[in-house]
């Protein structure tokens, strides 16, 4: 029989390709889907596609996205700087609006179009650190959406919402994947990496990151511009 | 006092034109929005662009949108012919998987980059050709999705989600927009428009706008390339 067939959003980041292991390992054939929006920090691309390799995705596919020219952030306007972290609890400025809105729709095209039954996404409410689509709420209203928007839900059978990491820590996330053989050197998840994935250690992002190998007890791999 | 932003899917189309006079006279100050995502009626987005300059639109943006290499259907494959009107009410093979939820999750985005508080899509429920997402249910869910998906939401401003036509017929959507002053004649429904935007006369949505004029008793300035 077939294996089951499931779309991975994957942004080259630690909890994307936590996820996607999480999928392999539970016997699905994975697709993932990534997005050129315009973003900053490119090598995540080029991340989300030596991850896709690694753990032998049936297809990555990479969606060109003409959003850039509609937000105005600081992850796609090189006028506005990504800001060292702060700790405050905000919703911070690195936000592009109703970006995991848009991931998902897409993503449930996809999952119509290849009959994949299941859509993973690695959002996380646990270190929440500001974004209104990473929240349980959030993503229990994309699966009743989904259930009302495709002709597989209007014929009874929607398309599933997986957010495995919602509950976990990025301790936890961390503890997961490498678990399951993550190699987190090939995760990007910096705000301002360099163009060979090299990580700034003090974004938002990297703090997190960092506090959570450190949690997590295990060695963090990740390679610093700034050390 | 500025007045109130909106942001107005234009397909190009009868429906969405309608909308844009609707929001015009209801006092807004209208932002409009395409997708280039690879349709074969090309006519629609010049036709967009025509009808926005006549309504005053304050901007209107075409976004590319890569989803032609994820979908297979008969409005972005060359090779599946797009049909006759059957009368048939299954879901028909010109739906593009989850589209106008990929259309709202983006119009979402912009609503709130621009401090839009309202959103509007010309979709109809009425002469429904089988397209899930036109439905009021599926129209409730997204509301519900927005609520909880953006910055704006989550402050407790959602941005609203209004679809002005949801429960009108074609006919009726006709003689709305023909006492708002909308030029049908610039409007493209045709799933087989030539580059000037003529229409073939005999695809569902030809035959759908055929028999609106029809029912609504106003003259038809529809041009036809098969005429």
């Amino acid at each position: 029989m077939d294996k089951p067939k499931a779309v991975i959003l994957s942004s080259g980041g630690l909890d994307s390709a936590t996820c996607l292991a999480i999928a392999t390992a539970a016997g699905y054939d994975c697709y993932t889907l990534s997005f050129d929006y315009g973003q900053k920090h490119r090598a995540e691309l080029q991340a989300a596609q030596r991850l896709s390799v690694q753990f032998g995705a049936q297809e990555h596919q990479v969606v060109n996205l003409g959003i850039g020219q509609l937000v105005s952030s600081a992850l796609t306007t090189a006028a506005i700087a990504v800001p060292e972290h702060t700790g405050a609890h905000a919703i911070p400025v690195t936000y592009v609006p109703a970006r995991n809105t848009v991931f998902l729709a897409i993503a449930l095209g996809w999952a119509e179009v290849l009959k994949a039954q299941d859509i993973f996404i690695g959002v996380s409410s646990v270190d929440y650190s500001g974004y209104p689509d990473c929240r349980p709420e959030f993503v229990a209203a994309f699966q009743s959406l989904a259930d009302l928007a495709t002709k597989t839900g209007v014929e009874g059978n929607p398309i599933r919402i997986n957010a495995p990491l919602l509950y976990l820590s990025k301790a936890a996330t961390i503890q997961k994947g490498h678990a399951l053989g993550v190699d987190y050197s090939l995760t990007v998840s910096c705000y301002r990496a360099d163009d060979a994935g090299r990580a700034c250690g003090s974004c938002d992002s990297c703090t997190l990151r960092q506090q959570g190998f450190l949690e997590a007890g295990i060695d963090d791999p990740t390679l610093y511009y700034n050390h």
